[in-house]
């Protein structure tokens, strides 16, 4: 039986979490090579669990040794959950980078350049038109303009020899967007209208009724609030929100203050979105940071980065007052045009909390409305972008189980049928055949890779485990000098701990945990087996410090091994 | 020059923190013995960066020593931040625990004795009415009926030679409330008429605008969502909640439910509220959980602990698939009737995208309103409050200094004068003299005090340090055996690490390390100064991890010294 042609999805970075973005799209013919195309490469962040983890990875295992079957990538936007992961994952899996081509709109391509400048890679970047068709083997693709929280944002139309695929990551239908380029309805119609066999949609705030409201909005609020500034007028928000900073440079210009930028994140984005045309600042409002105290407060506006109470970041240096050029007078203002990331609510309201002690008037979003807007569809959007496309197949991606579930609800509400919305567990591939069926294929047991320092993937989950128990309660190392002839103590053993007790002040304790070491190390009759002694010490000993202390702090012991004669 | 009398409030949990409440009102008469009396002993909960951190108690090393000047406590309600630090407190302060006087309602007397029940005290405790003067001394002093998200909860009016003072802990004006027991609001405007000289009141809810609902509300909500819930009916909200717990168990009896209830604090609130008459379920209503599997899904409402998704609650455990009663299937229906806390988002979302994946149908804020009413008043409720009460001082507590300072807002817009709110450092003791006049006396330096596990006090900023820093990065151990009488080295050092790498893949390094410390220690031109060595050996390892992987580990090196004939 001749085998039929089918089109596979791979979620390498999974598909119920937000970030760490990256799909594989394969083409398998019927007979000859097997075609594939990256569909972004972007970084997750680390769970709370994942102590002292800088970044996630994708895992790319699966495309480990088929590298020449990848013939393309294509990016959708520049956020670092969708481009960030592209220094690490590519250079691994590329002999030579300049094989692969790249696909990016002017902005995203931008962005990524400005990613990988301090690794040094050598990326065959092709900058992308929108409504242009272009073709790799056996797909062909092409930009559709959306709106999202950084400019020139695009959803992918993929056809294939099986069908149309809509590629509909993360956006909103901003319909008077501050640059003007609005979403392109008319283009999805007609692409729903000609046939789209699956699409993939975000999700994130399906669970929101309504519309999300314009990002226009928010120049508004910046007006308001700028009115009854006496001071300097500081406004945070995401580096990355090009059209926010816009709104926020347009509104001090038109109150005749200078703009400063602070934090590397902002300075480095504005850098790339102003050289690209997609930022403008008048040379009279753009002011260098190195002469910020040559201008009166009530003249200065300040743009500082670190908007989620970052540790080191401007804003945080500004709220602890050791900033090496801003200090806080009663009388400034900050603007918090964000909202806190969920899970980061504590260092976001220290910060809320320090610069108001400093005398700031503070505004975030629980005392003040309108100070910051999504950049996902809620579910009002969502239904208009079913309606528009009306694919035969659903995959709701950017979200976690329960907004996925949402998503399957509201398609039933739009008429969708039960089998429509694919709800894909972590790392499940999908296969659609030449009728249109789709089939679930293997599921790829998907690691969390991590990055640590230098290390990739180096850091697993016994490193992690040990860190959480001693993030916990501490360490105790015993350390037990053996004759490694004669098998008897050397000298007595040594017990030093970090992280459970203050050690002088438990001197009783520690001299206590010595004695059941000795106790053990007596009962033996030999003291060959060290596995068994190391075993036996740490089992006592933790019983031992949980009774004295209800604490389970992880034990660590050390034979070491003496040779008398050889040294 | 004759001393004038003067009345002291000592705070002793700080005054900008939500929790860990305790107060001290202190007589001092012009001569003769000083008088003090207690409000309210609570615990806090640990800042994200203090790890594996049990509580955080009031620093009271200001009362050491006065015991005999302490003449009663008083207690507000019956939540752990205003009672849970009794039994660490109370004890150490005082050599008679029967000689201090506690007042507390009905109900708050009950939680007291379920609180302190583990720990074996034999407390004095004195069940108060409403309206009923007590005298302590000098002070006098009685409760005044608010309403809370616990049920008995009071004001305390504090009548002293030199001023009533109004303790306005946590409340809300809930004029419908569930046990028809709403807050005395005539008793309030009668105390302002005669005369308030200092109000404390709760303000971290004033950034709401309007009115907090009435706790009524939810019943509403729970009949709703009971009436399409095919299989189980399961909520989940705060245990100290009676009042929420009361309409769960009664939308359930409507609709012919047996109820269950699983989780220990949720079970034990219950035994003292039912038994105290503040809570009511039919002898056919109530289910033994150990029946469980005996009843129908549809006829089941299980009452669950666990509602921000707590490590080892019950709710988790179900989660989890791991309970050892009950099991989710599908067209069960989880009802979260409580907000996440700030910060604890993550483990919130988790569970319920667990309770998803199991099949359950989840309800909770984002997607459904009317799930969860606060227990504090918002600005509406303190406009009230501040103009029953007019008083000529204002200290906003139970907050953070955001609150506090739109709190001194609020009081503007009523017409208040600037220096009658006053924002109190952490610590900073008041007092008021006899013309009534507010003076800033001493700034006590309070500690954080940490209880981890039976450790109340030992864990210290070192030791959280040591933690953060192991938490991170990890911990590498170096041994290094020394010959005590040659000076030198006896064995090979050793080196091991948890936390840092996983050691199988990092031979290489370690055999590096061990190199670099080979090479100092041959440097060395004698080994005497074990101190030095240990420096240079921590110093040049941090450097040498850190150019390897970008990471600072904890480094622990230890010396052995070894005396040959000795053993």
């Amino acid at each position: 039986m001749k085998a039929m042609a089918k089109v596979r999805i791979v979620p390498l970075g999974g598909t119920n979490h937000v970030t760490r973005n990256m799909f594989v799209y394969e083409y398998w013919p019927d007979q000859g090579e097997i075609e594939r195309i990256v569909v972004d490469c972007g970084i997750g962040f680390p769970e709370e669990e994942m102590l002292g983890v800088d970044l996630v990875l994708p895992d790319v295992s699966y495309l480990q040794g088929k590298e020449k079957t990848l013939i393309g990538a294509i990016f959708t936007h520049g956020h670092d959950d969708h481009i960030g992961a592209i220094p690490y994952i590519f250079p691994k899996l590329f002999s030579n980078l300049r094989a692969l081509p790249l696909f990016a709109s002017r902005l995203t391509a931008g962005l990524i350049e400005s990613t990988v400048k301090d690794f040094g890679l050598n990326l065959n970047i092709n900058v992308t038109e929108d409504n242009t068709l272009y073709k790799l083997g056996h797909f062909s693709f092409e930009l559709v303009p959306v709106t999202h929280s950084v400019p020139d944002t695009k959803h992918v139309l993929i056809y294939t020899p099986i069908g149309t695929f809509y590629h509909g990551s993360d956006f909103k239908f901003d319909f008077t967007p501050v640059d003007g380029k609005a979403a392109d309805l008319q283009k999805m119609a007609l692409a729903g209208k000609k046939g789209i066999l699956c699409l993939l949609s975000d999700c994130l705030r399906v669970e929101k009724e309504g519309f999300t409201p314009s990002e226009r909005l928010i120049e508004e609020t910046f007006e308001k609030e700028i009115n009854n500034c006496q001071g300097k007028f500081i406004v945070t928000t995401i580096s990355s929100n090009i059209h926010r900073i816009q709104q926020a440079v347009n509104v001090a210009a038109r109150h005749h203050r200078q703009v400063v930028f602070l934090g590397r994140s902002i300075e480095e984005n504005l850098k790339v979105a102003q050289r690209l045309g997609f930022f403008k600042i008048p040379q009279n409002v753009y002011l260098k940071k190195q002469k910020i105290n040559t201008i009166a407060d009530h003249k200065l506006c300040l743009i500082v980065a670190g908007s989620q109470g970052q540790e080191d970041s401007a804003l945080v240096k500004i709220a602890n007052n050791i900033h090496e050029r801003v200090k806080i007078k009663p009388g400034d203002k900050v603007i918090f045009s964000v909202d806190p990331i969920p899970g980061n609510e504590n260092a976001f309201y220290q910060t809320i909390d320090k610069l108001s002690k400093l005398g700031a008037i503070v505004s975030y979003s629980d005392i003040l409305e309108d100070l910051h807007v999504s950049g996902h569809a809620s579910s009002g959007e969502l239904k208009i972008f079913l309606s528009l496309l009306k694919p035969r197949y659903l995959v709701p991606i950017g979200g976690n189980f329960r907004h996925m579930n949402h998503f399957k609800n509201l398609s039933l509400n739009l008429g969708f049928n039960k089998e429509s919305t694919l709800i894909l567990r972590d790392g499940q591939i999908i296969a659609f055949d030449e009728t249109g069926k789709v089939h679930f294929e293997e599921i790829l047991d998907l690691k969390t890779v991590i990055v640590d320092g230098l290390g990739i993937g180096d850091v697993g989950r016994i490193v992690l485990n040990d860190r959480k128990k001693m993030s916990e309660e501490g360490i105790v190392v015993v350390v037990i000098p053996l004759k490694r002839d004669k098998k008897r103590l050397l000298a007595e053993p040594e017990i030093i701990s970090r992280g459970f007790v203050f050690m002088r002040m438990a001197k009783d304790l520690i001299q206590e945990a010595k004695m059941i070491v000795r106790k053990i190390l007596e009962r033996r009759k030999n003291l060959e087996d060290w596995q068994e002694i190391k075993n036996e010490i740490e089992k006592e000993l933790q019983l031992f410090f949980f009774k004295e202390t209800q604490r389970e702090p992880m034990i660590l012991a050390v034979i070491i091994n003496i040779n008398f004669p050889k040294i």
